[in-house]
């Protein structure tokens, strides 16, 4: 069985979009709000944006199954208020579970939180545990998103190692699901999205967790980088140093019980490192997709996040890793797969 | 020859650190300068600092010439106004020539540049192509050092392809000088300086000029990208995705005629993958010793900043190569080398 564990619902139908800028409009120009029941999608629209997008990708390749999230380009929380964000992330979980409901087994939900920059952010912690819950225990999600800039691009939100952040992590580890470390747009000119912020949103969140006790305080808290780990994995030796520098403990023995790498590098020599320098059960397959590239790499021939087929390209993955990668890691670290897997069972 | 282009002089007398803290502290409290003159500091000093750290390491290390730079990590250009930043800047640089002079053939000078965050950037830049003037024509300096974030870890700085920079530019084109670009210290909290601000600096530099045609306007502008280019080799497919997908050429065609990678990964899979992916013409010897590193590994009992042994213990580099990555490429990068070399000669 092989598991997507990145895969981002990118091809929603055109209402959303324009719902979403209808409840900026509004709430900006006149402090009117654009009410979340007011979004109408019917369900041959999300059948034929899946079908035509993720689902044709899964089958194309192989996959079993994506664990899916909302489009992070257009999460923006700089946008309104704390009520504006709530908003807008009920919407596009709603539209989640819908998915899933819609192709059981295919897709497991993975939603976004109503984060908020400056001093808001505290109050928005309290109101992302309780849409956490929400998702979890209403819709059936196995994990959330956790925005490691809520200012979407100008890094003025505190560390998420601090304490700020902690409501949402007795959320997490009562629940016992993960989240993903995933940035959003880049307002900021000097900060690409897809290619600099992303990664560098993963790097600086590396960096955090090296330099706190996160887990000591929270010993089951799993926390997954995306985008291969950003710059961490092609520069372990710099922070093992620095590490040593400070007279800290080895990674190995202070994050990796808790922090997960994802295989989105569209790179097979960056994969080929990942794999090399990365515990293969910190490893978990994802693609991004429909995402960051969607080009056909002219000299492979195959689309850039095809990355199942660059995972198999590489000959220094064993097979019990592989399977550790694609699945088995997977189903450890969002422990409610084995929930979605089971209803598809019996649906079966 | 073997010349390792990117070397901090973080060993400064410590009279250099208390001459900053007066400085900004008489500024903030009262407005009132200390000069530049005020700071003493004597040659014995300086051969002390040099003979115990930089140039024993080069000994040991068999490397012959290092390109020598300010502490980046004191920069700190947020502290005072320009004129704090024009001093600061020609204090570090003074001391480098003065390094320089007492070295023959040992060292090259590289400055740093008194630029400003926020409304002074542009006037800040005219300072900095008079102050880069100042240290080639007068000091004999080889470059200078570009910071990406005069706000040190707030990124609230255009990119560094933006228009107000290119008054630089056109210097760095006069004067035939290449700019690494190397960040400074960072004051957020949540971006770690070594670890995190100064490859996420690498990555998003890169990713301007991807997005830019910074040298169509400019063909003979070279720029350094330190730290092994941040997370760039690692997700090279991902910019290349990014620019297909956005139907811009390749990047060997846009942007390596002009940009450059280092090779301070500390990582033995890192240098690997970096001399696989980047041509071997663009890449440049580096250890930015004295500096983000210090420790020795245990796995392997050496320094984590020895990356020459490093570069020597891969099979894949092959003898052409090393000597263009190790010096040829240093030579062509920094055309004038040849007459720190040359006057060397002389004097022997």
């Amino acid at each position: 069985m092989i598991i997507d564990c990145h895969g981002h619902f990118t091809t929603a139908p055109r209402a959303l979009g324009k719902w979403r800028e209808r409840q900026i409009k509004a709430y900006e120009s006149s402090g009117f709000r654009v009410l979340p029941n007011e979004l109408i999608i019917d369900d041959d629209e999300i059948r034929e944006a899946v079908e035509g997008g993720q689902l044709r990708l899964q089958r194309e390749r192989g996959t079993d199954l994506t664990v899916l999230s909302p489009d992070t380009g257009r999460m923006a929380y700089h946008h309104g208020d704390g009520q504006t964000s709530l908003h807008w992330a009920r919407v596009g979980n709603d539209l989640i579970s819908r998915v899933c409901g819609l192709f059981p087994g295919r897709f497991a939900g993975v939603c976004r939180l109503p984060q908020s920059p400056g001093e808001a952010l505290a109050q928005s912690v309290r109101t992302s545990a309780t849409e956490l819950q929400r998702c979890v225990t209403e819709l059936g999600f196995v994990g959330c998103l956790l925005n490691p800039d809520p200012s979407d691009g100008f890094r003025q939100a505190p560390p998420i190692t601090d304490r700020v952040y902690y409501p949402l992590y007795e959320k997490m580890v009562e629940l016992d699901v993960p989240a993903m470390v995933h940035g959003t747009i880049s307002r900021n000119d000097a900060v690409q999205g897809t290619c600099a912020c992303y990664p560098n949103g993963d790097t600086a969140a590396f960096m955090q967790l090296c330099e706190s006790d996160l887990f000591t305080d929270f010993p089951t808290l799993r926390l997954i980088l995306p985008h291969g780990g950003g710059a961490v994995p092609y520069h372990w030796d710099r922070h093992r140093a620095m590490m040593l520098d400070r007279g800290r403990p080895p990674l190995e023995e202070t994050l990796l019980g808790n922090v997960f790498f994802d295989t989105c590098g569209y790179h097979r020599r960056g994969l080929e490192l990942l794999a090399e320098v990365i515990p293969a059960r910190n490893i978990l397959f994802a693609s991004e997709m429909i995402g960051a590239a969607r080009s056909v790499d002219p000299e492979t021939g195959r689309r850039f996040d095809d990355t199942l087929a660059l995972l198999d390209s590489l000959d220094t993955i064993g097979a019990a890793d592989r399977q550790a990668i694609c699945g088995g890691n997977a189903l450890r670290v969002f422990p409610r797969l084995k929930e979605v897997l089971r209803h598809e069972e019996v649906a079966r």
